[in-house]
């Protein structure tokens, strides 16, 4: 078979560090496996800017048309430094960017606790021991986003719009997904207030009987925030547009104790794309000592998505869960006086573990 | 002096079990102070469809119209009955009519963990221990939440706008409390993506050199979600637009553990607004034993900012505080096999505190 083509996108900051610790899991991977990866890397953020005096140059974008799939690090410096231009908007250029060119309609953020490092969620240890495993659902290239914006001097408006196709392609995979999960889709929305949540309610009953198996609720989005922090057990898939989702993700991404854990797919009808849920991280970039598992994890979702390679993505998955089980630590999910092991020697053990 | 007149709403579900214990403590108010109330019970909500087939009916505005202060209990009916015309948007219908009305600009909503009752938040105890004191001052009557909302067959779309003016009055609240509390006020926006909050931004930038004393920082609503959940001990006052405001607000309020203690604040250029944070809980309205304490510091703030009775507000929160020493508890701030008092006899312990 043809070399599966992964257009790698490192970007700033911590990005690629834990890229180069993705790099090697897939290493790992096509050692036991036909599969074949041929990896192009290329330049995305300030580091592009750095080179061509834009966030999201044309070589990177020609680059991505032509892969199978798009690994990206992630984006941003210092705050300090958010005003320079190399840095100002560098991500919502880039990330936003990407989504609109290949039409990144879905993203995916898994927030799942670790038993072994649950001590880590700022969640109460009995909320955390009734279960932790929500999937977010984003819809990703609608709402407030991508509507006009407009500033005539002291006034501002921003326009959220929805059509039913958009929506239907969002709720499908929250269906689907949920199939094969716990079967329990919670639609969230502001349909109190929204002409577009009304919508989403309607295009959601018309589809709902399409899946019987799925138990469907709708829950508004201010009583969502809550329950997240208050009974985030109630949650299996949770499917919601665009600002909503960038919101409620963030808030169930913290749950598990550590953002370096989460990874997140964003998944387009050509191409899809990968990346940990955190950040750049610039306080600890080049120190060595970031946490890789979230690109690790997100490599593995790569695996999964795709490339149909489902037992690799487990596999990959199943040699992370074993070195937390082993006790191995980088500083972000240390507890206090635990000791520590760096960026490489997290990706090593992962590695060996498969 | 004249009497002061109170617009009483007490409205559906616990609402009129709770609003009782609140003029109780009223009565109490008059028996310490030169003070005196006349109020006006009025409906709203699903008891004035009952009564006129409206949410909000035109008596109700008449008689806010004409009050010195309107005290608000809550709205709703139960879930399995929320499409019933009785039911159906009973709350949006007549909160946002409320406001709309009487330009109720600017809503408070203090986060407060009480020390004994710290075991009760969702948070982990060493979380809570570094401090729970949020106040989120929320723009009430701009946003998405006035602007357009249109629907087209397949496609709708919700217009956010904002004007530097309607902007500047939440700020201006915000500095100011800032100025009286801690001195850090956070101002939460998107403005990354969105054009109304590069307008927020920059009022905000605008007014910050007038308030020298309060250090104000910018942080994204997706950040603000995280840190409301992992570092809550970061905020003071939490200035935001209506929405964000909406989502904000109700994540923060979970903290403390109870809804039932969290009083709240609709500030209007000629009549302010008092409500509980928490809704009618339709599921234990009627029994007796709902929590009065939310709607009983909603008088207090009523004290404060109405009638500018500070140290009869004190007076009233100061009771509460001490029946909560004392460890009276209503069920939803129970600990498990703790025992319970009723609505009546929580309202009564806080009057003989008084
Ligand atoms: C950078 C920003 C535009 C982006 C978003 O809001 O979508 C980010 O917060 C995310 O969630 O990926
Ligand atoms: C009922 C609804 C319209 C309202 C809002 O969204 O403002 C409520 O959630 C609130 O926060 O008071």
């Amino acid at each position: 078979a043809a070399p599966k083509r992964i257009a790698v996108l490192p970007g700033d900051g911590i990005g690629p560090e834990v890229m180069a610790e993705a790099l090697k899991v897939l290493t790992a991977v096509e050692k036991i496996s036909p599969a074949r990866f041929a990896t192009e890397t290329h330049l995305i953020g300030g580091a592009a800017w750095d080179a061509h005096g834009v966030h999201f140059p044309d070589a990177t974008r020609a680059a991505c048309g032509k892969a199978d799939a798009i690994l990206f690090g992630s984006i941003g410096g210092p705050t300090a430094e958010s005003d320079k231009p190399k840095w100002a908007n560098a991500e919502r250029n880039a990330l936003l960017g990407l989504r609109k060119a290949f039409t990144l309609a879905v993203n995916l953020r898994p927030a799942t606790v670790y038993p072994m490092l649950a001590s880590l969620s700022p969640l109460r240890p009995d909320i955390i021991a009734q279960g932790v495993d929500i999937l977010v659902v984003r819809e990703l290239v609608g709402g407030i986003y991508f509507g006009a914006h407009t500033t005539d001097g002291d006034r501002a408006t921003d326009v959220m719009e929805y059509s039913a196709a958009q929506i239907r392609t969002a709720l499908k995979f929250g269906f689907e997904v949920a199939q094969k999960r716990r079967k329990h889709l919670t639609v969230v929305d502001k349909a109190n207030v929204l002409d577009c949540s009304r919508l989403w309610r309607r295009v959601a009953t018309e589809m709902a009987p399409s899946y019987p198996d799925v138990v469907m609720d709708f829950m508004l989005v201010d009583n969502a925030a809550m329950q997240i922090i208050k009974a985030p057990a109630f949650f299996d898939v949770l499917c919601t547009e665009n600002m909503f989702g960038d919101i409620l993700s963030d808030a169930a991404s913290v749950l598990p104790g550590s953002l370096g854990l989460m990874p997140s797919a964003s998944l387009g009808e050509t191409v899809h794309l990968f990346e940990p849920s955190g950040g750049s991280a610039p306080d600890i970039a080049g120190k060595g000592i970031a946490n890789p598992i979230a690109q690790i994890l997100s490599a593995a979702l790569m695996l999964r998505y795709s490339f149909n390679m489902e037992a690799e993505a487990r596999l990959v998955e199943d040699a992370v869960s074993a070195v937390l089980a082993d006790g191995l630590r980088t500083g972000d999910i240390a507890l206090k006086g635990q000791p520590t092991v760096g960026t490489a020697q997290m990706g090593d053990a992962i590695v060996a573990k498969m």
